[in-house]
């Protein structure tokens, strides 16, 4: 598995996780609630909408999709998710722009594959995903971390941008709506994000696998909209918007209006680089146009309130928790960051140690803070159902009160 | 894409496939008929079994499976894949030998990757199949070829694998039924192979992403079977025998009983590289345990029955062409390899412009020989429905008996 396999940078959101599963108690007699995953289909109340399992269905029984794919996507599936991204950009995609990947994880695969060489280093978001960081250490690509400011609504450090960048920089990644932040970019953010790329002369790769899910102030605004003043590769899926992460259906796509990723030799590359990876289920690919062009707005609608009724909730809870601060409401994606104030209690070290006991006292898991590089926060994840989110949130509560120093401790 | 995707070696069935396809001619009249991929579907005669087809419909009309599964698949499907293998094997597999996979592409890609390491070289067979080579340049690993022999059936020269082996080799692998021969070796030859890699203390990736497509006198024969002397690694898929390669369900099964591969750190490298990846769809592998245990014999045999009277059909015609020689005929899997006696033609130069004057003049796709690593043979699949076979070979035919030297030319 290469050197990077082996490296502490490459721990991963699922490994930390089945960890703190395997921690929690045997006799604990109350229901185990993760909050720890961005997979909203363990609760019952969020499913796909009916339009997507019916054209999957169609599909198969339609006996035409079980043969192998195109490697780099079906034609119409690449056309379809062209249209569905162009409507909200200021010029057309083409089906050329597009290609078809095993879910979003895929699709960042793809995108440090192509901009892998020697020496080269990424900058990536602090608190980000992981993912970036394992694909990046395997394809020998340096991470440099900017941060994000809570303060400022988890907007981009612009001014540590370009103090890290250099002549072997690749690309800046941005995630927006956020994951592990909920945040939702102002237009005015992104246009200073792509001056920032313009300047340093850097690609943004935007992983807009949560594209939509907004429900704050800020509307959606994919970065795709600045495609001509900056090269823009998006990265989303059907995962998150239609909850349905284990379809396996995301997407690459060049919003790049001035041809810099469509040179014969690029295309070629991204294209040898499908080859060997195979994308997604053929049927499901063919069921995507149906699915694009047919699900109902009610549908979207309802699953944007149900996720802001729970983000409520959940800042709500947590203000009540003594060890707990949550700086920014989320607007967007389905998890937050919440900082831990360790002075307040006894017996826990670090985040690390939070979600453990948490885990095995409570039978409540959350994402420690480091899996996603900020020591000292964890990662709440409100894509639940409202009573498992309150039930959760009030054992954090009890678990936390336990902890808490006494008022003779803290003098 | 590093700089092994840039190599000559690199090149891809579906690449080459692709230029022959963009060469057939504008005015061509007749249907377009392609022995150049094996993928059966294309044909309707093949088709998956209906219990296959509603297991699936089954899954995901239960919308407990539109979630992520556990990056090495979900646990009845690792143990379902287990207890299928074990059915040939003198021992019984595990769950956790088993990874599910996209395909038998990431299968592959997969033991490369954990496998690879500074100098590493592995033994591949010649002809073969390139997504090995792909993949190996991808990793950085030497490719070292050893022959396959025409003349015994295709099998293994396994003086050449004594010679090439070195401190550095890796693994050999080793392609049974064969893709592109149409070889099913017997047990004899596979204890010859299993011996020759103990004495070399090489694991063996075992190819069987044909397994049981053998319908010559030769029964198939799980290179597991020898897994107690020799570490096999197994890589398999419902794509070929139950005619979905459009699911992209695979798996790569540590076939070894002295654990070998079961060690933490081997165990973590694996789990690593599934979590970077993701498998194949959740509810296709929910779907799993029931097609593997309710398919009944009567569709196996109906599949063996209508390739083996394909393959005869194939490999009468051939013998009618003048410039065509076939040493082996076919005993499973779903291509066969011939040879091109080039000195009997005019105007052609090689096994690649055989086949794109072919594309042009005639609409019948084959494969060049070149892409499976035998320059002036040709590889055809004869997964297709008895009249398009005949019909493709019928203008095989005239194509090659239009270019054949008259008598007086060729004194």
């Amino acid at each position: 598995m290469e050197n990077g396999g082996d490296t502490a940078s490459t721990v991963t959101i699922k490994g930390i996780l089945g960890l703190l599963m395997a921690n929690v108690s045997d006799k604990e007699e109350r229901r185990l609630i993760s909050l720890g995953m961005g997979d909203p289909t363990a609760f019952s109340c969020f499913h796909t909408a009916a339009v997507a399992e019916d054209s999957v269905v169609e599909s198969i029984r339609s006996r035409c999709f079980n043969g192998y794919a195109p490697t780099v996507g079906l034609p119409q599936t690449r056309l379809a998710i062209a249209g569905y991204l162009s409507r909200n950009l200021p010029y057309k995609l083409l089906s050329d722009d597009v290609y078809v990947t095993s879910g979003c994880t895929q699709a960042i695969e793809l995108a440090l594959s192509i901009l892998a060489r020697p020496g080269a280093n990424i900058l990536v978001p602090r608190p980000g995903f992981p993912i970036y960081e394992l694909c990046a250490a395997f394809r020998h690509i340096e991470i440099r971390r900017y941060d994000l400011l809570p303060e400022n609504g988890w907007e981009v450090d612009l001014k540590a941008v370009e103090a890290l960048a250099d002549s072997k920089t690749v690309a800046m990644v941005i995630i927006n709506p956020g994951n592990p932040c909920g945040n939702v970019y102002s237009y005015q953010h992104l246009k200073k994000i792509a001056e920032t790329a313009q300047r340093l002369k850097l690609p943004v790769i935007a992983d807009e696998v949560y594209g939509h899910l907004a429900f704050g102030d800020n509307p959606f605004i994919p970065m795709g909209v600045f495609g001509s003043s900056v090269t823009v590769l998006t990265l989303g899926s059907l995962s998150k918007r239609w909850m349905v992460p284990g379809w396996r259906l995301g997407w690459f796509v060049t919003c790049d209006p001035n041809g810099f990723f469509k040179t014969p030799k690029t295309v070629e590359r991204i294209k040898k680089y499908c080859d060997i990876c195979g994308g997604p289920a053929t049927f499901i690919q063919a069921a995507v146009p149906r699915i694009l062009e047919q699900t109902e707005e009610i549908f979207h609608k309802r699953t944007i309130s149900m996720l802001k009724q729970a983000a409520d909730l959940c800042c709500k809870k947590i203000k009540e928790i003594p060890c707990m601060t949550c700086p920014q409401k989320p607007q967007g994606s389905m998890a937050l960051m919440v900082k831990l104030n360790l002075s307040k209690v006894n017996d826990i070290t670090d985040d690390i140690d939070f979600c453990f006991k948490l885990a095995q006292e409570e039978s409540v898991i959350i994402l420690p803070g480091l899996t996603v590089g900020l020591k000292n926060w964890v990662r709440i994840t409100f894509a639940a159902d409202p009573a498992s989110l309150e039930e959760a949130l009030d054992r954090v509560k009890s678990f936390a009160q336990r902890h808490t120093k006494k008022l003779i401790e803290q003098c």
